[in-house]
């Protein structure tokens, strides 16, 4: 393929195209030589899609969640991509074809896109990848964006990071209260849902929540995240979900977060690209090698690892 | 604290004083201006270590089995130090105080030192801070460090690739087999052993593990990992574990692999130590701020993250 040939790849994929869209994001995946081209043709196009993150431990119903949210985005009109991406899986990249298939309600609907990611490629990792596929995913068309991740570690907090409205989702019986404490996620949600909510010990872990959140110090104006069920198997919930996803969104934009998310990210983006470049010239990315000799000669005792670093800048 | 008292601190921290070896430690944490100070007079004191790296999922016996460790060795008549690692906690920096506490057999004595850390820090995270806290407890003449974290994300993944050798725990009940084959721990074991060997099941476990690593290809003359079985509460077994380790440490050093590990770790300290600088005078860390300018222009859609990141540049 050639720079000449992404702006018909674009319009092919805005028109609607399902294989022209898969092209673009491998386009990404690949770490193609193309991608400034490719960015400089999306750009114009960018800015209408709403990210939604969707996070939680495995076990929570993720997969079931995802199915059933985009089921009634899709009843209200919206085109919808899921972005499924596993930040703890280094070595596989085909930890989520099971979640794909899971999700096969919707594999025949045009109006629906689904593509797995792992934390594969040379590159800058997830945080070079995934603000490029949600570009493109924006740029082709999509309504609503669902960036689903696993757990809440570091790596889920920085691709929540992705994301202007994040939800995430519990169950009960799976000492979910402690956990959320410990890993952070009460500074991450926007939205929480309790699914599997027709289990014993769900309102438990609402109200746990809510007490939690409750002691949490917000701003004054800011948003009060709200706690709701589900019971994703059978689609109890789901539409208050979307309504509150939806309030979320519009207080976004009134209170000028959606700005300074946006900004935020950019930042981030230009940063991830300028250093992934640097890594490629320094050779730790690439061909060239210009760290390995200082690497000897820190092992070898005839510099400091401070003094190695200055030399290369 | 001035640079000029730097090499007497570190001179009171090789003579022995558990004090001086925190003080040396907080100026890592603290990411104190003195650190390339601290680096030149460390580097000539490096090398004798051997950092084993211990890891498993919660519930396996992580405490219980550094606790066992360090008995062994002390035995043996080594000096042991502890680095606890969290990468899983970004938000907090105390989540690892009930394992101090619980390996609490050891607190009195002066031949063991142990210290917790979690993600916390401006820099480079635990990137930046963990290579920097091995580098003083080698120095300061300890002969083995364990250097325990909790999980095999991808963080924690890197945290173990700072270790000569990774021991990697299992126990029996936690679906072990296909949890490990999916987070990749099969990769990253010199060491695998199945605790609570005492349990029903961890035959099974050693069983299944030892065949996953059977179909593993491995080029000639690699070392094979053994798996062994250890009851860590009633230091069965820990004796075996801590032979292997002397085995693998031999190995390492016939085989050139001990230098090859440590030229790769210099090279990634020496990347991570210049990205920061770099993003210290972008203003990432710190206080001026280059980019956010451009954070803005490209949300503004004046221009597009690629442009943006070769303007930083």
């Amino acid at each position: 393929m050639t720079a000449a040939a992404v702006p018909a790849l674009v319009e092919r994929a805005r028109e609607g195209d399902a294989r022209s869209v898969g092209r673009l994001v491998s386009l990404v995946e690949d770490e193609s030589p193309l991608l400034p081209e490719l960015t400089r043709a999306l750009v114009p196009h960018t800015g209408h899609a709403r990210i939604v993150g969707l996070t939680g431990a495995p076990g929570v119903g993720k997969s079931t969640s995802t199915n059933a949210l985009i089921g009634e985005l899709r009843r209200r009109g919206d085109r919808v991509a899921v972005l499924a991406v596993d930040p703890s899986s280094p070595f596989s990249g085909g930890a989520l074809l099971g979640d794909r298939i899971r999700m096969g309600d919707h594999v025949l609907d045009p109006g629906v896109f689904i593509r797995s990611m792992a934390a594969r490629g040379h590159l800058g990792g997830l945080a070079w990848t995934t603000p490029q596929v949600l570009r493109v995913l924006d740029a082709v068309g999509f309504d609503v964006i669902l960036l689903e991740t696993v757990g809440v570690g570091q790596s889920e907090v920085e691709v929540a990071g992705q994301a202007d409205s994040t939800v995430v989702l519990l169950a009960p019986g799976m000492g979910d209260g402690i956990q959320a404490a410990k890993a952070g996620i009460l500074e991450i949600g926007d939205v929480y849902v309790v699914n599997k909510a027709d289990r014993e010990g769900a309102d438990r872990v609402a109200r746990d929540l809510r007490s939690m959140l409750g002691l949490a110090e917000r701003r004054e104006g800011a948003w009060q995240p709200p706690v709701l069920k589900t019971a994703a198997s059978t689609g109890t919930g789901v539409a208050d979900v979307v309504d509150a996803l939806a309030e979320h969104a519009a207080w976004l934009r009134e209170s000028g977060g959606l700005h300074a998310r946006r900004v935020r990210r950019a930042r981030e983006e230009i940063e991830t690209l300028a250093l992934t470049e640097l890594r490629r010239r320094w050779g730790t990315v690439g061909e060239s090698d210009r760290l390995a000799e200082l690497a000897e000669a820190v092992v070898a005792g005839e510099t400091d690892p401070y003094a190695a670093a200055e030399t290369l800048l």
